[in-house]
């Protein structure tokens, strides 16, 4: 009885303080996880619908002409879909990327706050652009349905996160953001804090011979986040093996507080 | 029996984890929320009070000439006040606002921080300056009494926040932060996370006939918060009609996670 | 049988929850705190250790060229020890200076970014630079050893921190960091949130005749922090009077909300 008893403890508390509690990058503490994905619960005819990470999806048929102007967006995209979360920019973009291929609309802006709620990384925000509202929506539906997956190389704790990522072919969100050549292989292998990070990447670049685009760290091309990080092209082998080592070694580093690094979903690389 | 033990095990637990434990941009989940606000007990000329979102006022009568060429402030103010806390920028501001249309002090500097513990927005810091100290305590005095109205349109739960603000006559300390003409109407109309802002502001031009002054996003014009909104003037109806009518969809898609989106004070628009 | 069943839940949910709940900057509610410094358990080469405020140190032999070109380190340094946390700047550089004088290493790089895990201040991510990996192995080690001292003057509470730092000899990680020359006496005073670091400089300066170095603040010199802090040279009994006097009015402001401002470790200024 008394373990019945604290088991429904737990459950009051941990839904009074759950979400966010641990100040760290893991979306599944974030509303996110509570999500009771009821669009029709939302009477507003521009949300489309959530996502891990407390992401949130809404499309904008006929954008006013004086937000086109505040943000900077071509008038011919008259309908623009937005996606923007608390925690996480990787998959979001990754999400974004497998959108684009799949609808008519163009990346318009990709912007990351420093945010996961107290955890180390970045927030996010992206805009499609596209001349037909249903392009828009579906950019924005295609993204929140593909999301789950990109978490499934996210791994995090109380101490901090890593980020893998992997594709055999980046597409427009992808080379939008990182300057990653489109149609070929695309790796992401970072750790937070920094420190991890940088002996991820070392281990990356000596684990296969891959093609570094970009570097990252908190003084430079980040959003002042504790992470390190780099984005490497190349023979998709090659790439593939290269995340794989970073990672490897990263969750031992994750781990070395004594807590486990978990996955947010299902590891997928 | 069981509720009533459960009640109590509650309240321990959120006494021990309640402040700020939700990574929220709520000032009622900080030390805020349990000031015992006894100036007496703190022995310290210089302080004032404390106010909402772990806000506290002081007031220095002679500042050191060596801080004064440190800090920028022009000889002329001997004393400063300076009013800074965790949560939130607007509600301070509007009340300075209010300070300095009530005292003879100048606006010497606005910053804002990355904060909100863990929430998507800022923090802040604002310096009065004056040439008679009594001015400057006044001035912070003004402050903490009317910040509570100001936290009225500000709503907040796990997944974010938004904040709406209104004034028929705008002073020295918003035309110091957002350029906005004083003795004007001014609206702000801002939510959190980004893409829930995006929705906002378009609502709100399209709304009212109001002249936009500027636009902030994560990546333009904040300190990498995770919000978006809009600032405007015009005539002082079309100014609330445009912050309503963005309140409104900004609450539907804020509690579109499932979490009321629950005003901090008293909704004052 | 009540007490201890209440005893019972509140440990199992602290358990769950108790890890950066509370968003301050107190690293003792982080993984620090939890650690089980067991290296041996961590099967990484690499790994060296673990320290207060979720930091790590690892080390890498040889560095991978791209890696020495992509993180601007230069060639010689065929060796790196890399020092990283999520909370506290100041202890990491204040340990490393000490680290830098006992070895045969040199800093290349010391960044900050917004962290705290949700707390008002910086994280902070460390490189030392050696031609032997054994040299950069024991700066790591003395880093880690000596770094519970420096979390001695930092005090925390759920509203904000104070950070006090002294040394009678500033070496070369001071002086990468603050541009405070090597040699002579240093002392921090900082306060968040940054209305109290006001008063804490302000009287500083009055208590002690001493050489101003720098200033920092939110919008100047920090990473968009909660913070105001100023950075002194001068005789060594000046620099720590100065040093005391801004601990003391520090402690004060930060206790007003009616939370104790406990130090971290044992007050060693």
């Amino acid at each position: 009885m008394q373990d019945e008893l604290i088991n429904k403890v737990m459950q009051e508390v941990m839904k009074r303080v759950g979400s966010g509690s641990s100040g760290t990058a893991n979306p599944k503490e974030g509303g996110g996880s509570q999500q009771r994905s009821r669009p029709d619960l939302v009477q507003v005819t521009e949300f489309v619908g959530l996502g891990l990470g407390d992401t949130q999806g809404i499309v904008i048929a006929n954008v006013d002409p004086s937000i086109h102007k505040l943000m900077g967006i071509n008038e011919r995209y008259r309908s623009i879909g937005v996606i923007g979360g608390r925690v996480g920019a990787g998959p979001q973009i990754m999400a974004a990327d497998e959108a684009v291929k799949a609808t008519n609309t163009e990346i318009l802006a990709v912007e990351m706050p420093r945010d996961c709620k107290g955890g180390a990384g970045h927030g996010n925000l992206i805009l499609f652009g596209a001349e037909d509202v249903s392009d828009a929506r579906r950019a924005v539906e295609v993204t929140l349905e593909v999301l789950p997956k990109y978490f499934g190389d996210v791994y995090a704790n109380d101490q901090g996160h890593l980020e893998l990522q992997y594709t055999a072919r980046a597409s427009r969100c992808l080379s939008h953001v990182f300057k990653t050549p489109e149609g070929r292989a695309f790796g992401l292998i970072l750790g937070a804090p920094a420190v991890i990070g940088v002996l991820m990447i070392d281990t990356a670049v000596k684990a296969a011979d891959v093609e570094v685009v970009g570097y990252a760290s908190p003084a430079k091309g980040t959003s002042l986040t504790n992470e390190v990080m780099i984005w490497v092209t190349g023979d998709s082998g090659a790439v593939r093996q290269a995340v794989v080592a970073g990672r490897e070694v990263g969750i031992k580093l994750l781990s070395a507080w004594g807590q486990e690094a978990k996955p947010v979903t299902q590891p997928y690389i």
